[in-house]
């Protein structure tokens, strides 16, 4: 449990609430900790911010063994600071880590570590609405080794970054582009966890959507090119005759955080909702039978973001007018008050720093 | 094509060829060049091996956007020193960059900045048969920056390392466990990209490999889960008949340089070699028949690993009762004899430094 601190020197310029934007400034410090076999994880410590050393050969450069997390806190109206669903965070962190043979980590000492960092930092969380304090643990492997196997050493960190709202649209609907042509996941592969190289496999298919002039990107089964996954970073939901409609969870889809508030929130506001695998065909059809008033996307860096647009093929779907609909609205609402504290938790959703 | 020259004022001491392994030492220089959108590609330098100094922001870190290629050079007995297949390596990793959203890299110019640094280090090319020179481009993305997209720069690095055998077994026959459970790529993926997440994807499967006893992992199609794609990080071949069958590329195996110089080398010998489609039940079959009369993997770091025994399902087939084949004994011997240039190259694959 012990942490050692060391505190900058050169304490950098915080920006103006106003001056945000997403994942480029990083607060004064950082938290750090090694593993190696003999010791386990160990030499926790809180660092002023700055850059690692690395060789030339190690691990992570060349096969990608990596995993990561993306959690915010978020400052109350009356100055304190909360996290939302940390816990939730560091329990799929090591399901992430199991998975790519990373070792895993001690959720209830990290979260006490990520308090102490966060506590140190205090004064970068920033207070406007739609602002936060963006978290960022990863585990990267560090074996200066180029043979293929699991790592034995490891670095595990935590970076803060002030943000601003992720999408440049904000709360507008985006566009989606649905990709027949490549895949991001498929059942038995590593789609599940939040592994380094699920990210830059998606990066060409998304290159493709935003040349043709959408946000992101819908992906589809890797099987049968048929269903629903995902959209980019983010989980999808539809709104079909007052149900909310996402893919159930199959191995291949990231178990969202957002997604599971989502799910929650929908249901004790009275709003039914079904996890279930869900086909292209039959989104077309509902929409064209005016049943699709609505679909949106979840996340922890946007939250909730409407999408206005689905190209699918050659059809063009435009749901809700493109414009953000009641249920998404509603929603984003009632999540973001209990982050910000406006509203009263009766999820356990947040903790207090 | 102007390098710079930084010379090393701390030379290592250079490893006995009989303590070789495999990518564990590092020669004493490493070729460097950037890239960003202003300049492209700029700043070749070669410069003493060292450790890079990077943001724990880096999009390499989070989102694994990354390649690598594999190639090697020998001393030969006349003691020059030759590249084998440098130029079709450049040519897939520029392959690889396309796939990944990385801008491609100039092959002429980097082959010979490769030449000028082997030049540099031309002490450190060992000299025993079965040592070489590994040598490993790659390219990392380098943008301080926690979004998800493409980096807008990046870092190009060679490294070099004197290797001795990559299998502890050397020659001798491998023991390889087909996985159904797990899947490394699936058509519409990145699978034939030499791209970080691939290797960080297999890890898993291998590790379980292992705990039963076995080398490497035999990956199945990730559609249908029936058809052989290839093995850990090497293609696959049997001999059935007298003919080699090996997977035909199909998007999501890797287009191996090696397999490519077994079957031109093998057509060479008289040998027939069939690119098709196959399936586990094909080769049990073949098995049960008597007409399987040899596996063997290929690959840059063991050339030629023959197959003793396959694992699949409840089945454990043993193969040429378990040692090396006359075709991939006869295939390393003609393969090597080229690479240490003790036979004439009818090939053009070598090239002299």
């Amino acid at each position: 449990m012990k942490v050692s601190f060391t505190s900058t020197q050169t304490p950098k310029t915080k920006p103006e609430d106003s001056q945000l934007s997403f994942g480029t400034q990083f607060t004064d410090h950082m938290f750090l900790m090694d593993y190696n076999r003999e010791k386990g994880w160990h030499d926790s410590r809180i660092v002023p911010y700055g850059n690692f050393s690395l060789p030339p050969s190690t691990t992570v450069l060349h096969y990608g063994q990596a995993i990561f997390e993306g959690l915010k806190a978020y400052r109350c109206p009356d100055d304190t600071i909360q996290l939302f669903r940390a816990r939730d965070n560091f329990n799929r962190f090591n399901r992430s880590a199991k998975r790519m043979c990373i070792p895993e980590i001690d959720t209830d000492t990290v979260l006490e570590h990520l308090k102490d960092l966060i506590r140190t930092d205090r004064e970068w969380v920033p207070s406007s609405r739609g602002t936060s304090l963006y978290i960022r643990p990863a585990i990267i492997a560090t074996d200066p080794y180029l043979g293929i196997r699991a790592s034995h050493t490891y670095r595990f960190f935590i970076i803060l970054s002030p943000v601003g709202a992720y999408y440049p649209e904000g709360f507008n609907p985006v566009k989606i582009w649905v990709t027949s042509d490549y895949v991001r996941a498929v059942p038995g592969g590593v789609g599940e966890a939040k592994t380094a190289g699920n990210y830059a496999a998606s990066l060409y298919a998304s290159e493709e959507a935003q040349r043709e002039g959408y946000t992101q990107v819908l992906w589809l089964d890797g099987k049968e090119h048929r269903y629903v996954e995902e959209v980019g970073s983010m989980n999808i939901f539809f709104v079909i005759n007052n149900t909310i409609v996402t893919p159930a969870l199959n191995g291949s889809i990231l178990s969202g955080i957002t997604r599971d508030t989502v799910i929650q929130m929908a249901k004790k506001q009275g709003i039914a909702v079904s996890e279930k695998r869900i086909s292209m065909n039959e989104i077309c059809d509902a929409h064209e039978k005016g049943w699709l008033s609505e679909a949106f996307g979840s996340g922890t860096a946007a939250v909730i973001s409407p999408v206005g647009t689905i190209r699918y093929e050659d059809r063009v779907l435009t749901i809700q007018k493109g414009t953000a609909g009641p249920v998404a609205s509603m929603l984003f609402d009632e999540i973001t008050a209990i982050q910000y504290g406006e509203k009263k938790d009766p999820f356990q959703w947040t903790e207090k720093i």
